[in-house]
Formats: C-alpha cells, sequence, structure tokens
C-alpha cells in the first residue's frame, strides 16, 4: 500500500456517518481493523461477534495503529444524535479541541488511528467539520480531494421525503435496476407564497455546498492559521455582497423588488420558511419558522447562549459609529483608523464577528449572532427542547429568505461604510491607451447578446450518507437552473505604444429597476454580478479576446460541487494538491440569473484595468484558483490588488450619475438579454 | 390450512406497511403469491427478478385468488407518502369507498385478494383504517384480532429519536443482543414550560392508543352500520367529559388549576407543542404550533377544505341556541326536542359532528373542525405544502395541550345543556332499603384508603412499523404511570327485605380545588373520574363486596393495550370473537391519577343504585364488555339504562351545595390520598 493509498484511507471515515467504524466502508468495502479497547462502550462487549460478522464481508483490512489515546473531555458534551452549529460559541469550541488533537498527531498513521478512535464517540457533524478541517491544514494531508459534503450529509440538501423512497428503492430493487428518485422542484412551498419564486435559487444545491465550504475554508475562530488569511475580512463582505446582488437579479428576474434588508429586530418577520428537510443524525426535522414570528433575548443553557436582542441592538450602533468616525477601538483601547484600502477588512473581520476582530468585547459577534437569533426563533429558552432553525447552519442557511434579509442589512452597514471612501477618479478607473471598442456574447448557433437559461435534471447519489441500508448508489434527481455556455468576444485597441498586461473584468447588472426605469449608477453598482476575471496580454493595436464562461473565475464546474468519491478526482501531482480549497466556489449551473421568458434585459459590462496596478507579488499563482474572486486561493494572497468588488465598490465621482457616464475608455457596456425556456433537460452524463 | 389460519393471513397485510406485498412478512416469513397482474407499476417490469429474490426467503406461500379488479378511482387520489387524517372531509370520504370495497368482497379469499391488490397502491394509513374497519365490521372476520396501532405506525407514539437508533441496533447487533432504546421521559419539552408538567399523560402510549381505537370503533361517518351504534352521541360527551374530569384530575395533582377553556378563537393561542414525531410514511415530521399562533380561514384546495373561522362562530351560536331553547331543528325544518334522556345523543352526534346529526348544514361541523383549525395553524391556505399538525390525527391528538383547551369548550357546552335537565331528586338517587355503611380502598401490604403510584418502564417491538429494515423485534422502552394494584371493599346493607340487584359506581374526585379550599358540588361533580361500574347481588342484611382495580370498567389491560400480534391472543370461541372491540378502554396503568409526593386528598364514591332502574334488557351481555364504560359494548346496548356519568351529569337538586348533602343513604364518601413516589420500576415481563 502506498504513503498515498493509506491516507485515502482516512476519506473512508466520511463514509455512512453512523454506521460504526469496524462496518466495511467504501466501494472496495474496506474495513479498518479496529482494536477492541477502541470499540465505543455500546459493542465492547459483543465486539468479537460484530467483528466476525461484519469482517467477512470486508475485501480488505485497514490497519490501525494502536496509540496513547487522548482524552476526549467536554468534546463529547455533543450528543451523538444532537445538531452541531459553528455559529454556536460552544460548538465551535468542542470543534477547535477535535481540530487540535487531530492537527497535533505526527502522521498519517496516528491521524488515522485517532480518528478511527473518536468517529464512533463524537457527534458525526462535529467529526465531520474537524476531519475536514484538519485534512485541509495539515501538510500531509493537502493532497486529499475531500468528498462533498453533500455524500456525507445529503439530509442538509434534499427533501426528506426522498430518503424514505431511497431506502425502499435501495432494500427492494437490485442495484442495476435503481431509479432516480425525483425531487418535485416545488416542495417546499407553493406560488402562492411570493418568496417562493425564489426557491430554485435559495435551495440550490450547488448554492449551498458552496456557502458550506466557504465557511469551511475561512473558518471565523480556531488557530491563527486556520483563521488569519488574506484579507478574509474583505471578502467576507464581498463574497456575501454577491450574493446579495446575484439573489437581486434573481429577484428582478422573477418580477420581485430587490429583497427588504431586516432592520427591526423587534418586530415580526413577515417570511415563513419550511424547510422540509431532515436531520438523518438527529433524527429530528429541522424546525419551521412560521409567518409573523419575532426573535426574542436567548437564554439557552444547553448552548451557553444568553444574549439580548438589546446587545445587537448596541453591536450595530457601535459599528456604525465606527464607520462613521473612521476609526475602530481595539481591546487596549486604542484607535485604529479604517484605512482606504484595509478598513473594510478590519470591518469584515469585526462584522462577521472572526476572532481577527480587534475588539470582539466592544463589537461583538453580530452577523453570527443574527443567525443564531433567527435559528432559535422558535424555542429561545429551550424550553420546547428544540434546536436551530436553518439560520444556524451554514450549509442550511441560503436556503431561507430572511437570510438575505439579514445579509442585506449586513451589506448595507458595508456600504454605508464603502460611501465613506474615496471615490475612484478617473486616473484610478482608466488605462491609458487601451480602449474596449466592441463586446460581445455569443452562445453556439445562438444571436449575439442573447443568452439562455432553462431546467437541467441532474442526479445525486445519496446512499454514502444513508446508513444503515443495503450498499450500492441511490441517486435523487433534482431539477436546477442552466444555462447555454457562452463565449465573450472583447474587442481591445492597444494605443499604448508597447504590449500591455490588463485586468479584465466583466460584470453583469439588470438594465432596469423594479419600476422599468434605468438607474442611477449610485444603485445599479450593487447589482453588478462578477461573471469572470482574468489577466490578458494586449498587443500593440486591436486584439480580440475570446473567453468561454466555463472558465469563470466565480465558479467551479458542476461536476466539482457534486464530486464523486470515487470518478473525477484529480490524478496526481500538483493537479491533484489542494482540490479540497476547490469545493469552494459558485456553482457553474448558476453563473446567470435565470433571466425571463420574454428576455430580460441586461448590461454587460467590460474593463480592461492596468496589471501593473492589480498585480499581487506571488512566486506562484497557485493551483486551484478557478474561483478565486469568491473564494481566494489556498495558501496565496488574494489575487487582486484592487479592492473586492473594484470598480463598483465606491459611491462614483462627482457627476457621474449613470454607468454611461462612469464609463472610461477601458471600459464598455453592453445590453443583452438573458432569456428563460421552461423545459427541462436530462443532463448529458447524468450521473455524477 | 384452516379457514382460520387463512383469515389470520389478512392481519400479515398489517405489517411494515411500505414494504411491498410480495416481501415476506410475520413471524413465519410467510411470502403472498402476488399475481404478476397486481404489482404496482414500479415493480411490474422487474416482478420476476423481486419473486426469485424474495420468494426464496419465505418459508410459507400464501395462495391469492385472482380476481376481477375493482377501480381504485379517486383512492388512489391521496399519494402514498402523504398523512392521512379523519378529521379531513375528502380523507373521509376515500375511507368510505375503500371501507364499501373490503365490505362487498364475498368471502375471505376475495377480501384478501382485494386487499392484497390494493396495499401497494393506496395510502399506508388509509389502507390500514379501511382494513381495520371492514374487519371489524364483517361477520366473517369479526374473529380476527386487529395488531395494536402502534406495531404497524410506532411513529405515531414514539420520539422520532428512536428511529435511527432502532435501524442501528436492527442492522448491527444480532437478534439476541439487541438492547431496548430508551424514550427519554422528557423528551417534548422541559419543565420551564409550565404545561409539560402533563405530558406524561398527554403523551401516554395506552392513553393515545385507546383515543384512536375509540374513533375507529365510533366512525362519525360512513354507511350506517358502520356509524349507527347505540347511544354514540352520549357517549362521544362522556368519554370525552371523562377525558377532561382527568387531566384536571392530573392537573391538580402536579399543583396545576384546570385547563382553560379555549373560548377566544381569534386570538393567540398562548401554548406551543413540538410533538417531535415522524411520519414515517410521509417522511415529514409532525409540524409544531409555536407560541402565540392564531388560527386563520381555511383554503387548502388539495384537502378540498374552504372554512371561516366564522363558521365555527356560527355553529356555536347556533347549538347554543338549539341547547336554551330545548329543541334542534331538522333538514326539513322541524323541531326535535332535546328529552331528557336522549337529548345528548342528539347533542353530541351535531356537536362532533357525526353524520346522525339531524342537521349538519345548520349545525356544522363544529368539533371537527376545531381540530382541523388547529392542526392547520401553520398553513392554512397551503401555501407552504404543510400537512396538519397532531390535532389532526385521533392517534396523535391527545399529546397536545390545546386538545384539552378545546375539549373543554366542548365539555362546557355540554355542561351548559346538562344544566337545562331536570335535577335528580331523591327519589331518582336513592335505593330504598339499601345503605352503603362503609368504603375502604386497599393495596396489598399498605395502609387502609392509601394509594400509590410510581413509574414503570414497559417495552414495546417497533419492528413491524419499520420498514426496510432487518428482522427480528427491536425494542423501545418507555416510561408510564403506574399504580399498585387495589382492592375496594365495600360495606353495604340491605334492608329492603329481599335480596337485590344494584348497580356498584365507583368515582373518585379531588376532595379541594386550586385553592385548597373544598368544592361546591355544582364544580365537583364535573371532576369526578368514573373508576369502576359493576352489577351487585345484595343478599337481606350486611354485604360485603370486594372488587379488585384491575375489573375496572373502563379500563383494559396493559398487555391488551399493547398486545402483540404473536402473543396474547386469545384462542378460539367466545374469547376470541370481538377482540378487537377491546382495543378500545382506558389503559390500566392510567386508571388513577398521579397524586403527589405529599400525599394527594381524594374523596372516593361509591354509590349503589336500583339495577332494576339500570339495567338494559339484551339477551346477552356481550362479549369484551370490560371497557364498556367509556366503550360501549360491540354491537350491543350501551349495558347501563341511566344518563351517562350518572349521578354526576346534572346540577343539584335544590339546598345541595357540597358532595355530603348530595349523598343519599345508598351513596358514600371516604377521603382517600394518592401518594406518587418518583421512582422507575421495570415491568416484571418487560417484553409485551
Amino acid at each position: 500500500m502506498t504513503a498515498t493509498d493509506k491516507k485515502q484511507n482516512l476519506l473512508l471515515l466520511f463514509d455512512r456517518p453512523q454506521e460504526p467504524v469496524f462496518i466495511p466502508k467504501g466501494p472496495k468495502k474496506s474495513s479498518f481493523n479496529v482494536p477492541q479497547s477502541y470499540l465505543a462502550d455500546r459493542y465492547k462487549p459483543i465486539g468479537v461477534e460484530l467483528f466476525n460478522r461484519f469482517g467477512e464481508d470486508a475485501s480488505e483490512k485497514i490497519p490501525v495503529k494502536e496509540i496513547a489515546l487522548p482524552n476526549l473531555g467536554e468534546i463529547l458534551d455533543l450528543g451523538r444524535h444532537e445538531n452541531f452549529s459553528l455559529f454556536l460559541p460552544k460548538h465551535r469550541r468542542l470543534a477547535g479541541r477535535l481540530i487540535d488533537i487531530f492537527l497535533g498527531m505526527r502522521n498519517v498513521d496516528e491521524l488515522q488511528s485517532i480518528a478511527v478512535f473518536s468517529r464512533d464517540r463524537v457527534n458525526p457533524y462535529l467529526f465531520n467539520y474537524a476531519l475536514s478541517v484538519a485534512i485541509l491544514h495539515r501538510k500531509d494531508t493537502q493532497d486529499l480531494d475531500l468528498p462533498s459534503f453533500i455524500q456525507s450529509f445529503p439530509d442538509k440538501y434534499v427533501d426528506s421525503k426522498v430518503f424514505t423512497r431511497a431506502r425502499e428503492e435501495a432494500t427492494i430493487v437490485p442495484d442495476g435496476n435503481r431509479e432516480p428518485i425525483e425531487i418535485p422542484r416545488d416542495y417546499t412551498a407553493s406560488n402562492l407564497e411570493t418568496e417562493h419564486r425564489l426557491a430554485y435559487f435559495r435551495e440550490d444545491l450547488g448554492i449551498n455546498l458552496h456557502h458550506w465550504h466557504w465557511h469551511l475554508v475561512y473558518p471565523f475562530e480556531g488557530s491563527p492559521t486556520v483563521v488569519n488569511k488574506n484579507r478574509r475580512g474583505e471578502l467576507f463582505y464581498y463574497m456575501h455582497q454577491q450574493i446579495i446582488a446575484r439573489y437581486n437579479f434573481e429577484r428582478l428576474s422573477n418580477k420581485l423588488k430587490r429583497v427588504e434588508r431586516w432592520t427591526d429586530w423587534k418586530a415580526p418577520i413577515e417570511e415563513a420558511y419550511f424547510p422540509k428537510l431532515d436531520s438523518l443524525v438527529a433524527s429530528r426535522a429541522w424546525p419551521a419558522r412560521v409567518a409573523r414570528q419575532t426573535i426574542s433575548n436567548l437564554n439557552r443553557e444547553v448552548d451557553q447562549i444568553q444574549q439580548d436582542v438589546d446587545d445587537l441592538i448596541r453591536w450595530r450602533d457601535r459599528i456604525y459609529a465606527a464607520i462613521h468616525s473612521g476609526f475602530v477601538t481595539n481591546e487596549s483601547g486604542q484607535q485604529i483608523p479604517l484605512t482606504e484600502n484595509e478598513g473594510i477588512d478590519i470591518l469584515g473581520n469585526i462584522m462577521e464577528s472572526s476572532n481577527l476582530s480587534p475588539n470582539r468585547t466592544f463589537y461583538g459577534d453580530m452577523h453570527n449572532m443574527g443567525h443564531v437569533f433567527i435559528s432559535y426563533i422558535h424555542d429561545p429558552d429551550h424550553r420546547h427542547l428544540e434546536s436551530f432553525g436553518v439560520m444556524g447552519d451554514s450549509a442550511t442557511a441560503m436556503r431561507d429568505p430572511i437570510f438575505y434579509r439579514w445579509h442585506a442589512y449586513i451589506d448595507d452597514m458595508f456600504q454605508e461604510y464603502k460611501a465613506t471612501l474615496p471615490r475612484y477618479n478617473e486616473e484610478n478607473l482608466n488605462y491609458p491607451g487601451v480602449t474596449v471598442d466592441k463586446i460581445e456574447v455569443m452562445v453556439q448557433g445562438g444571436k449575439p447578446n442573447m443568452l439562455n437559461t432553462f431546467w437541467q435534471q441532474s442526479d445525486v447519489d445519496l446512499s454514502r450518507g444513508m446508513d444503515f441500508q443495503p450498499r450500492g448508489p441511490v441517486f435523487a434527481r433534482f431539477t436546477h437552473l442552466q444555462h447555454q455556455p457562452f463565449t465573450y468576444n472583447i474587442t481591445v485597441n492597444n494605443q499604448a505604444g508597447a504590449g500591455k498586461m490588463g485586468t479584465c473584468r466583466v460584470f453583469l447588472a439588470p438594465k432596469f429597476d423594479e419600476r422599468g426605469n434605468p438607474w442611477l449608477f449610485r444603485d445599479q453598482k450593487n447589482l453588478f454580478i462578477e461573471l469572470d476575471k482574468f489577466v490578458v496580454t494586449l498587443r500593440q493595436g486591436m486584439n480580440t479576446i475570446t473567453r468561454t464562461s466555463d472558465l469563470s473565475s466565480v465558479t467551479i464546474p458542476f461536476e466539482r460541487t457534486f464530486r464523486n468519491l470515487d470518478n473525477s478526482r484529480p490524478t496526481g501531482g500538483e493537479a491533484l494538491a489542494q482540490f479540497n480549497f476547490c469545493g469552494c466556489g459558485w456553482p457553474a449551473h448558476m453563473l446567470l440569473p435565470m433571466g425571463s421568458p420574454e428576455g430580460f434585459q441586461c448590461q454587460l459590462f467590460v474593463m480592461i484595468s492596468n496589471y501593473e496596478l492589480d498585480r499581487v507579488n506571488q512566486t506562484t499563482e497557485g493551483v486551484c484558483n478557478d474561483s478565486a474572486s469568491y473564494c481566494g486561493i489556498k495558501d496565496k494572497l488574494y489575487p487582486d490588488r484592487r479592492s473586492m468588488g473594484y470598480p463598483f465598490d465606491r459611491m462614483p465621482r462627482p457627476r457621474v450619475d449613470t454607468l454611461q457616464q462612469f464609463l472610461t475608455t477601458n471600459m464598455r457596456v453592453q445590453d443583452c438579454i438573458i432569456k428563460f425556456t421552461d423545459r427541462v433537460v436530462q443532463r448529458p452524463a447524468a450521473r455524477t
């Protein structure tokens, strides 16, 4: 067995999270040779019997080194059948301890040993999270490809109804004859509920996987090596700003006004949300939020949370004070200025908050606690022994309409700050000598500047996440938005007298507001969604840049979002390294908003900026940088020196009211149309 | 195979309700020889393969007669994975059709054939209900012993968390080593929620099984043979009156005031309830009701329900008008007087309502619709595609605190009517010459008039209700109230000059009200719970009546409540006949209220009434009459000619303010104490 093979065995521990570790795992039915002393108490008395019983099934035995075992201590306070949330400080602390234990192991053998030992003792969600973070951050395991989270916990992503039927399919129907179980497109609500029009976005598997993965890559608490990543506070701002921009774009596509900020925290929340998800681990459904519920002061001993709604209000007011005074005050009482380039990063860490916040005592934990308040709206003092709602878990939060109302509020605070910054003058925007002469997007066989969207059905295998059922894949078939791949053709005239490097920045926004009027630039700028960003080399004279949509700097391919442990794994070398990080990335199938059947009018914006001012000096570009815009690059600096969101992240310079007025010669706008067709196509290689 | 054996096979169809009918069933692994044409569409293409696969497992083949199959039509409108409620008129109609089909089959062979055909097509809850009713009402199947409902659908009775763990236990641990999975006593809420103190009563498995069974025996709609049972409207009143009396008794035991009627139907309902039950069939959790929700007008196309809260108010006011005017108006506009003895029966049918109501158009469907309004409080217009809450199913309704507030309202209307009736004068109460001289209750080894309660743990097998898992029993261990068996010793002096027959009526009530004051009779009368009622033969002179608590006329034994298909089945003859009906009955373990650790003071009331005025002339007493007080006797008249609840069902005669003043010489009251001890004992033969 090679060292790489040995490492791969770690990944088997993600399989069937509730089935004990001695049960054969994975397609090769590999079985860990669990030392008797490692068995959970329930199984110790019948250990020999179990080994005989399940050992027979195994076609491969994995040796487990017996080591001196640490005391798991309070990590075990969270029961095996409880839910787990990174938003809860107590849960974070437990996760931190387990991560430390995993990171502290001297080699892969010992890591495997301690992981095998803890797997059947620790809460399965907590175990998955801690082992994932450890594998991501250990030098000796970085080349491992974590299975998609949906493989281990499909229950966080798909309609609970699927599981009974999947169990039937797996039990009754032999492997070759199994049919995918279709998840209805509208299963959480109907169109009687206006907000349900956006369900295809909010409940998209890929979007929720992206969000979970983003927070896995950017934990807000833990050791400095885990948290302190380049511009993480700013990226928190930008990634979520783009989510709101995209959500608003979808809303306008669906004839809904932009999302209303959730401002009055003591008033009822109008929107209801019934997630219709079960937790297979907790054997409890995710609690719903009915219409017109109001958050209350929290006093939940079990979570060690005691927090007043007034705290949230105080934190908000102090953050506003910092924004409007231009500095924050750290724990020692020193003033730290919010500078033009670094201020947003500090503010991001304060608002989220991460433990990079310069003063958590004073500025609190606003964004996270907002999630917690909402997720406990139904049982603020735990009298009903209820767990948190979907807002309490980054894997599920984006399903709920209130997520967007909360993040619209957060984003508005960031925008308030951005409005205090110096505006970009023409010099900050222009690239002397470089003119964008023409831009065009095309789909194959289509008309210029006409993009197409439609429904696609794809399958995802649930079987690795369904404990205690017969082996072999069982697929859920889900319906998601998709678009025809397209190509940008950009004509750039370089009259600078020499070859130049540029950064090509591609954004898209709706052309009109809710009333059908053209936008003021100050409003439209917040609606621009980033489609791509890439470096171009400009010869002197005319250049034609051709770029296909699948190369987008914001997305990862469909296959990577849903990657299967067995297939589509990159093979060896650098390509293999850091594949994990690549799990983060907007899902390619959601690159474009839905548009509308009659053709939704958009404005495509292209800018070539001066690469000399954009470039970040680092030795290599890093790998897995294809979704760098929203996710950064692992262990590297963020690959664009400009403020994230540039050039739309500031108020416009004087006398700029419209997008046209904003343009300098190195920018151009092209009207285009997104036409949605209500048809369903099957994914060609349906099973990923 | 004998005819009886053949019939028994019908009961296998209740086993594992979602597993297809061709999968071997029951302890003997019996397999129905399903004609290819009977297979559900999904399985037709792979029928041969399936028969080969599952046929091998079978140790017994059951022939299935191929018959001309009826069109199931709209019965199939209710999906296989939907929830089913008898409170919904649409669902009742579908059930009615299926019952008619089952009742119409000429013999058991044909019944089996059509049942096999429909089992994998029809909603499993609907199938279970319709087949149960058919078996109960067909002459040729009355001797069949229906399995306890909890065996088929344990998910309606036990904590959802149990099922994941049961699946683990069944998959991993060999049959002999399995351990019961303990349901925590407090799993739906904590004592921070005041109402949770009553959870042991509301969530008691036996009580909820009784309630389900009562409504199975007394359907309120269907063909006359099914609905029109002797005094069914009055029994609806009395059985539910006793539930409220018992609930109030428990509340006072727990230092809570009597339940408040739910009167303001347009105001928020303070009480929340989080059932923490899953529907295994629907793969959905039962929706919770959060605190302070308000019912709304219903407009649910899917259920064909459109009903305003104002309708409920109108029906109520019309029923009050009938009560206060002494007559109801039938569909033809004729006035039907509410007579002293029959009025309550009419009123019961009106209020429930059953289809015996003389005017459903005018008096509506109040009690049922109250259940429906509450059960849809979270999604009144189905915009969120939610199913009903626990109040929508008689198997689960009694778990919810609002059940008692609603039924307290209903009961108060009945009491309002009862207050209009002539009061019992001494002649109506007395039994000249008969004097009760002394009464005493004793537990073995205890002090006189001191009763004991405590916790007991018992096990129930879940495995027949858990589809798609390995065979063999898996037990859930639950904790319920229990009491030490006790004996009444009653001394009666018969000075009437001849041997006499009497009906001995035994009731129990709290001695003091919430403030510790003695009761006014007019209040206390509603708190008397019936403990027993039996016929006694009185010799001249002194008689000592000894009666043990297990013979109570309101209860059925623990073993019958939880009866197992395999064991404890009566053998042959009359004892076998009509065993079904006996599934109805208050669970013996809940005969006594909890009392209190310091000893709760009660008043035991005994009355010997004149049997000549009580007796009902029918040729046989019927079998399975041991819980007749709340359930009647199958195919017989209710075995007591007096108004149900006699002598406590009327306002007292003039100048009677207290219980003592109410007594005539044939009655007696004895103070006694119920002492609760907070200890848990195991049921001796733990597995039922």
